[in-house]
């Protein structure tokens, strides 16, 4: 299995070396790991389906951010990547990707002229909802001497970003068609409001439908040619076939998380990262407290809020880490049947995967709890 | 003004020069801004209050996690710093700071060993409040060569860390007593209970105080030579003369942010760090959406909160950042008087500056909203 991810080779930047691999109990804490295994089934599994389904597969990688995790998302037959941001863009082009959606509306001149100098060297789409992203976008493109694609957004029932999937839709394709050095490719949409039980999820996806059938058909019934109708996330991904997509966007499925688990699109076992943490006091009764902290596993809650706790001990399930401080872990082990103790190493599935990546420079690779290398977490910190 | 920080000088790695200094409107967004005016205020109110009540300031650095600003601080009177984890004390220890409290309770052979190889070339104090991490620490010292000084930690009421303030505490400082290469210097306690409206925090402070003499009490009655009482933080600085301290922590009262204005500890415009961040789409009525989500502004909420939304909207406080993704938030627009506009630079306070402030690689510093230069978060990220 080592062999098909040879960079793992040149990639080493720890102490221990092929005859005595590292140990994950060994590694300083907190750190963040991924379970090689684990990241290959994920992969295996969204690489089917889309293949199964005839769906372009584009994955986020701002799950990730990792140039090496890219190139494996590419090797299992992703047509190019998504990003959020410039930066992020910058760093994938700079890996030598080609391909990239950049499904944010760029604004700013400074975001705008760095993204149109990638531009120059590699194909870029970009996915906008309004008239004057759309004409700073033009106007970046022409000054670089670049030609950017473009994807109209409209809003499938979340109620972030987008115009409502008809005439409104139909006029910004008009725009986007007229701007110089842009070229219209077709459509793009998010569909986080599939969020939740499966129950909820079909009836949202029903929804999704509805509205990708609207837009579909005020773009036809204008003569716009729609190459391109971009759409899916990891908790819709099930459904990402029958809702009129051409292109799926799949970030967390890499990795996976308590939401993704949450939400039934994946079992425990499938969740690739973990933080390693050291209990570092159970001084207080009731309570043992860990060094991972929000500037480790990142403050986001599961839709059970509070009460869900920020993320799941392996060991321990049955305790609840019920508050963060940035670099304490607030364990409340009072119904639980695990003896904390100080040393101890435990192992805690972040909530949220995206945000949790965002925090560390590096994670570290592991087959059976062995260390096999590390990966720099190369767009970390691109906001811009 | 500008003369204070002569580092300022070489520090700059932007495009504007001293005769075309950058407009804060001409940042490319998202960025993290300082105005280096209530930057100043702030500093210059702690050190006046640490000395008029004659309490040593060692600032907690977890909150800028960069050495300009500590080095202000060292100017400012603080008689060192305090840190959460070894890679901050490397950091501050490589910048040329000396007299580093690392105030939390180290564990594992690789994090001791960095620490205790700092603690060769500087001194360096650890508060711990169990016997293993005092056994481990006390290893890792003699294998260096090193002396490490010790805090006991007991617990004020929080509920965090730290050993009751009695039998328990006394028997900790013995055994820290005993360990070669540890020298027991006193006590140390995090008030984070000291929390609320002024009437709780008031409350709140006579049980610390009770706690406090509680612990000195149990000391002295059994002959521990207390040199060191370190307490302190943000929300209870003003109470912090009362409390029975000799040294106070506090960390986010640099920069401030929407908890501590909350908390009546700051005005509005003693809010040094804020976001600015551009609307990137007003498709969705009754929405806008800016550039900035939880990858930049944090997820963490106020005391009030999801009501309380996602930091504040200067030029909009009747708006409310509703949600957060990784790169959207979610402004709720409806019963505001503002006319959000697309590509629109806003100014957003964070609710809580030390989880933003690690999330940015760098800072821009402000003088009436021009340009000065920039300072790298030097000690982003450092968890471990």
């Amino acid at each position: 299995m080592v062999s098909r991810i040879p960079f793992l080779q040149k990639e080493k930047g720890y102490a221990a070396n092929d005859e005595h691999p590292m140990n994950l109990r060994d590694l300083a804490t907190p750190a963040l790991t991924i379970d090689l295994d684990a990241l290959d089934r994920n992969l295996a599994r969204m690489e089917q389906y889309s293949r199964k389904h005839s769906l372009a597969l584009r994955p986020h990688t701002k799950t990730h951010k990792t140039p090496e995790l890219a190139r494996m998302q590419i090797e299992r037959g992703a047509v190019g990547l998504t990003v959020a941001k410039v930066g992020e863009a910058e760093v994938m082009a700079a890996a030598g990707f080609d391909n990239i959606l950049v499904a944010f509306p760029i604004l700013g001149h400074q975001n705008l002229r760095r993204l149109a100098t990638v531009a120059r060297e590699r194909r870029i789409l970009v996915s906008l909802d309004n008239e004057t992203a759309a004409q700073e976008l033009s106007r970046a493109a022409i000054e670089a001497g670049a030609t950017i694609e473009v994807l109209a957004e409209f809003d499938a029932g979340l109620r972030r970003c987008g115009v409502e999937p008809g005439a409104e839709l139909v006029q910004l394709a008009r725009t986007i068609e007229k701007l110089p050095r842009l070229r219209f490719r077709g459509l793009m949409t998010y569909p986080g409001c599939i969020w939740g039980s499966e129950e909820e999820r079909r009836r949202e996806a029903q929804n999704v439908f509805g509205r990708v059938q609207t837009a579909l058909e005020a773009c036809r019934k204008s003569g716009l040619a729609i190459e391109i109708v971009s759409g899916g996330s990891t908790p819709s991904a099930g459904f990402s076939h029958q809702l009129g997509f051409t292109e799926i966007r799949p970030g967390s499925y890499v990795y996976n998380d308590i939401n993704t688990f949450y939400q039934g699109v994946c079992r425990l076992e499938d969740c690739a990262a973990r933080v390693i943490t050291t209990v570092v006091s159970t001084a207080v009764p009731g309570r043992a407290v860990i060094d991972a902290g929000s500037k480790t596993l990142s403050s986001d809650l599961t839709n059970s809020g509070a009460a869900g706790g920020y993320g799941c001990i392996v060991e321990a399930p049955d305790a609840t880490i019920i508050r963060l401080n940035e670099e304490h872990g607030y364990v409340d082990t009072g119904r639980s049947e695990h003896q904390f103790k100080v040393g101890e190493v435990l192992t805690v599935i972040p909530n949220h995967v995206c945000t949790c990546v965002n925090l560390h420079d590096e994670v570290f690779l592991l087959r059976n709890e062995q260390l096999q290398g590390t990966w720099r977490v190369a767009a970390r910190g691109k906001i811009r």
